[in-house]
């Protein structure tokens, strides 16, 4: 078995700058990162994206893309605006693809709001490929239906894939958010090459508020190895993110959290 | 179209005896209850049947048996002990079902946790079949799937109904626990005379806890119409239980609560 190379997502450690998660990824030995977009903010991505190179450092992903749901007009073309610009910091990074959090729900219609989010992809798909960029849809874990995904599953997102029949537009496979699905094992088969991103978290409970609860690998209860052994074999080769949004680990040290995350990943990964 | 008849489950006050919960219901028309097992214990099943029928009233359900995972073959058989109990104590409301809240995953396998469910549920239905007491499987939300089920959607429920295949096991539709599937009307079509149960509550956020976060029926993002109106159209004519398990409900006047759910269900269900 091939152990992949772990990419370190910058919301695990959301309180350090760019310059600090260039400085421990190549202090450690990380081989990827994969930076939310504040990040690069300060800089401007053609700047973070020379930095990242020339400190030898691959992108896995860019996040993010998506939001395409809104109450009115304005507010989807605003959504599809701000991911052209999002698709043009991908392409400075050279990023693997770019993450689609697709979007919660608007009023109580999830189908009208699910067909936002189609309209929205492909309204950008155009300029993601004259970019060379690849758009990777991301099921969240229902619990976040209502704040950021309508799009549920890695079957939804399989079957919206798939019907956009475009080699740019992929998935995203996130332990967190998928592993409960009794699917799951015959969906990432599906999936196949159109795997764009894989991303590691850990469920623990209580939930104490759904968007930042999880757990750090190794301390729940998700088979994390049989997902990556189910990823490998669908034939993704590429880094595997750990991208753990935590109230109680961004309280930590973020040394801590790095050295915690490596420790972990070793064991998880094998 | 036929307005169903509401069925009040005892949760949703659950500061009230089971005297209390009957006076309630009598004074204000509600025609079903469903109670939840530690209601009943005060008295015992045989005479909590009595006080409710003598009351004119139905149970729609007895919350609830199950939590048929367990890490040693000794727990696993407690478990089937427990449920025997409460298959006869369903017997003795005679209630139109016994809710099987399926059990949580054990380590982190989730494929032996769902045949342990299989297993406890096959253990149980001779009896359950002797007693003249239905089963009815209940998807939770997948937020849930550590602390109460690992059978996370309907169509995971319907399968393992069918795989079953006995006429005495059911399925429970449960707005809050089911609501953000995009297969949700085909499952609901799937599950047709199999749905032994309809409940209502609904989605708000933050979630602070996931056993305990649900909305009062019309505060949330969910179609309670919709999905009343495919629980009907695949032929449900049973009363509909509001069960909001809430903290932020539990801490307020029971009298406030019942008013509220009996306002709201008349303007959720048309």
């Amino acid at each position: 078995v091939t152990v992949p190379a772990c990419s370190l997502n910058t919301i695990t450690v959301r309180s350090l700058t760019l310059h600090e998660v260039i400085e421990q990824a190549q202090r450690r030995g990380i081989a990827f990162i994969a930076p939310w977009r504040d990040l690069l903010e300060p800089l401007g991505a053609a700047e973070a994206g020379r930095m990242i190179s020339e400190a030898g450092l691959g992108v896995s992903s860019l996040l993010r893309g998506g939001l395409f749901t809104a109450e009115d007009r304005a507010g989807r073309q605003a959504a599809i605006e701000h991911n052209l610009r999002a698709i043009d910091a991908a392409a400075a990074l050279d990023a693997g693809c770019l993450v689609l959090v697709c979007g919660g729900i608007v009023g109580r219609d999830i189908s009208g709001s699910r067909s936002m989010v189609r309209d929205g992809i492909e309204a950008v798909l155009p300029h993601a490929h004259e970019a060379g960029v690849r758009l990777a849809v991301e099921p969240l874990h229902p619990m976040m239906i209502a704040d950021r995904s309508v799009i549920t599953s890695l079957g939804e997102a399989n079957s919206l894939a798939e019907s956009i029949g475009d080699a740019g537009v992929g998935v995203v496979v996130d332990s967190y958010n998928v592993w409960w699905d009794v699917a799951l094992d015959d969906e990432i088969r599906r999936a196949g090459r159109r795997i764009l991103c894989v991303q590691l978290s850990d469920w623990v409970t209580p939930i104490e508020g759904e968007l930042s609860s999880r757990g750090m690998i190794g301390d729940g209860c998700i088979d994390l190895a049989a997902i990556l052994e189910a990823t490998a074999e669908a034939g993704y080769v590429g880094p595997v993110e750990v991208e753990i949004l935590s109230d109680e680990w961004w309280a930590r040290p973020p040394d801590l959290v790095i050295e915690t995350v490596l420790e972990r990943f070793e064991s998880c990964v094998r």
